[in-house]
């Protein structure tokens, strides 16, 4: 691993004012294998020097290291350590605010009582104007139980709420969007769709986060059912939409087309069934999908035991017509496409090598790879990961705040596949054809027209779909007579 | 009722240049009963001019008749009316921000992925840096069903969502906390519980907020068992609160003490019982409450038939020792103190004249109380009302901002009497001795001591009663090695 600013410290420092300690500094943290990115003299006198480093490493690990090898340099004296990571999340990453002064009793009057009286007296007799005259038209809960953070698997409502924190910073970064973290307390299904159902009247949608499959099928399909404001799995969902925007310009580069092509997919959990399912719709017709146990086929003793309504029985159904059995690295032979969202390193690059010509490897397992990219570079025409420290970051940060802002916008009732399929088209196309090519099948997080292109994708999609609350054309500012 | 900036609208009228159109206008808003609060000439021609006038009405419908006069007025010409309460509702008083920027990939790796897992595997180990590492500190859930909103009654969540952003601005302007709005769409008291027990993990406190007695009573009683977090229903305890601070003070004025004074109470609700419990914490030792039925007690048919838990026999058992039946009219005579939480006009002068020397009147129904102010002014050496057009408004708003900073700030994980007494007397001792009089018992709204005060005397309550979360000094900034 490079070294990270997410491994990032400010390590302060006393040294001798002459010689050549601050020189041995940087060789000291350089030979380490971190890496100096700021150093700040705080402090000078005759004698001493008192200097604040900022430095990156490559783990938590590697920084105790260099912090070890700094305290044995001759002359230095070392004060306090500070994890700028840790630094930023103190007392939290957002906030609430006001978008009006309370400066006396006139404002108090209009913001709260008594004038307040009349705006809820109008929205309780015409409940549509909620979205005019409340947050509810700008809000999005991010609603989750803990159960699968990132790759950190159940560590509960209150240590996912950094994440939480994170992505509502990323939906007003992105999408100006008013998001709040919703971390429950429980991991009843019943009871999440219970309350997640109770909440919806203060939103305009749900970004359900990091919940753990097959719970989170159920209770999507459930809150779909029950709310009238869309529901999105964004760890589905999202990944399916950017992994889909990613395949369309792909395809692009190699010159194959979506139907033709032979699909080999790792991983069957909640972000693969999600991309699965999203394929299907944009229309490949031979997909495998394979997990720990192997290719998934109706005559798997654990897929024949699943559940009719599981999701491997549903995978099973739809997936894999050739009736291939076996091993993922025996059904990889000859595919055009291979998605991993699963585990590092089951695949190599001979397996690479023997898929067919033109070979697109998507390789998303976090922080390590499916396969190593270095090696499927050497025999596929296009690679991507989900790392930022290789080309084509396969990343929801290009999706999620776009296809809000456009449901948001067009004030959708729900989400569908059309939306999605919408969503994707539109991602892609952000790649103009003088830009693209195998280094470049996806715009980075900060490209400033991805956001934009998605959420316009996504309301023409709404309003093509007829699925708007908005029954009528939006009013004008509110007035008498 | 006095024109009010609440029913304020902004008008706009093209008025011939010359004559005496103009100084015509401000005169028929005023022979209305209207009030001109500003003029602005926003285009100018020869022949007209355009000016937008801001006139604060009483009602929508005087509102109404102060447009229909201008518009009879000769050679005038009537454009857009805009409603100034509404103009400020439009998408909502609210919103959420970013503490930090996220201009790049560096940014990024810190706030979210993959720098954040390590701030969530920290809260995984040590759950207690919650408080640390996220917004939990600082976040309070305002939580409505929307059963009993303002004067309004049971409109529902979305009809409450304007006042609750009200509150949680006003909890940003007073105290600098980040509160967040639940209109949950249940008033079924176990689903309300079961809801925001699950919420509490993300949130430092919650504020129930217009939820109707009975139910309010349980509600709050099951989450205080339930959860490691202060629960406080605003309409009972911050009333109370503010209430007993006023009659502190108010005795103070008249030179009574609180054990040995009679109070009436006119109401049995929500708030008027959490006001009878803290004067009966505070050493009141004479209560009479009547409601629509007369005086309660023991003895009377629908107390008698109440369940032995109800509000209703918990007040015939701790309150009327001396066995008064009959009217409210019929106990008031003689009373050093009268509380209304009802109806309008329960009670006349006359009623008022028949109290104690130095009688105390505080008539909260709102906006008209239960006695006229001016008539009870008669007799009374105190009065003070819910209105902010009568001196001694007793407003919420003095206490819930205060009384969740000290309780935030202790990291309390619970809200104890002997918090809300502390509230109280430190929310009276505002007033000094050379500023108290019969006209101001109680500070404005925009004293800017008084959040500060009340949160001083919550957080060494919570910290005297062993009630913090704080098992052991803040830690410092994190640091390796």
């Amino acid at each position: 691993m490079a070294p990270s600013v997410s491994y990032s410290m400010t390590v302060r420092l006393e040294v001798p004012a002459g010689g050549t300690a601050v020189s041995q500094l940087t060789t000291v943290v350089e030979s380490s294998g971190g890496s100096v990115t700021g150093l700040d003299v705080t402090a000078s006198g005759h004698e001493r020097l008192r200097i604040d480093v900022t430095i990156a490493a490559s783990s938590t690990a590697h920084a105790d290291e260099i912090v070890a090898e700094l305290r044995s340099i001759e002359g230095v004296t070392l004060g306090k350590v500070s994890d700028r990571t840790f630094l930023m999340h103190l007392g939290g990453k957002i906030e609430m605010s006001s978008k009006h002064p309370i400066r006396n009793r006139d404002d108090l009057s209009m913001i709260y009582t008594p004038g307040v009286a009349r705006v809820c007296t109008q929205i309780a007799e015409h409940p549509e104007d909620a979205r005019r005259l409340t947050i509810k038209r700008n809000s999005v809960a991010v609603v989750t139980d803990g159960s699968a953070v990132l790759g950190l698997g159940n560590i509960g409502p209150k240590a996912a709420l950094p994440v939480m924190e994170g992505k509502a910073a990323l939906f007003k970064r992105f999408a100006g969007i008013d998001a709040w973290p919703i971390c429950l307390d429980t991991q009843d299904t019943d009871a999440i769709v219970e309350i997640v159902k109770a909440l919806a009247p203060g939103f305009a949608g749900i970004n359900l986060e990091d919940i753990s499959a097959p719970r989170c099928f159920e209770i999507e399909a459930r809150l779909r059912e029950a709310v009238d404001i869309p529901v999105f799995h964004d760890d589905q969902h999202g990944t399916a939409i950017v992994v889909l925007a990613s395949l369309y310009n792909a395809l692009r580069v190699v010159g194959k087309r979506i139907e033709d092509i032979r699909v080999v997919m790792s991983g069957a959990g909640a972000a693969g069934t999600a991309i699965l399912k999203l394929l299907l719709e944009a229309g490949v017709k031979h997909a495998v999908v394979a997990d720990i146990h192997g290719v998934v086929h109706a005559g798997r003793k654990d897929v024949a035991d699943a559940d009719e309504n599981s999701p491997m029985r549903w995978v099973a159904d739809n997936t894999n017509p050739e009736g291939h059995t076996g091993t993922l690295k025996e059904v990889v032979v000859g595919a055009d496409v291979f998605i991993g969202v699963s585990a590092p390193n089951v695949l190599d690059g001979d397996d690479v090598a023997k898929m067919a010509d033109g070979a697109i490897v998507f390789a998303l397992a976090n922080p390590d790879p499916e396969v190593d990219p270095a090696a499927a570079r050497e025999s596929a025409a296009v690679v991507a990961t989900g790392r930022s420290d290789f080309p084509n970051q396969i990343n929801n940060v290009l999706v999620f705040p776009g296809v809000f802002r456009g449901l948001l916008d067009a004030q959708s009732r729900t989400v569908t596949d059309t939306m999605m399929l919408a969503a994707a088209r539109a991602l892609a196309d952000v790649v103009g054809e003088d830009e693209l090519n195998p280094n470049y099948i996806i715009p980075s997080v900060f490209n400033e027209k991805v956001s934009g292109a998605v959420a316009g994708a996504v309301r023409e999609a709404v309003q093509a779909t007829g699925k708007s609350a908005l029954s009528e054309p939006a009013r004008a500012t509110p007035t008498q007579p």
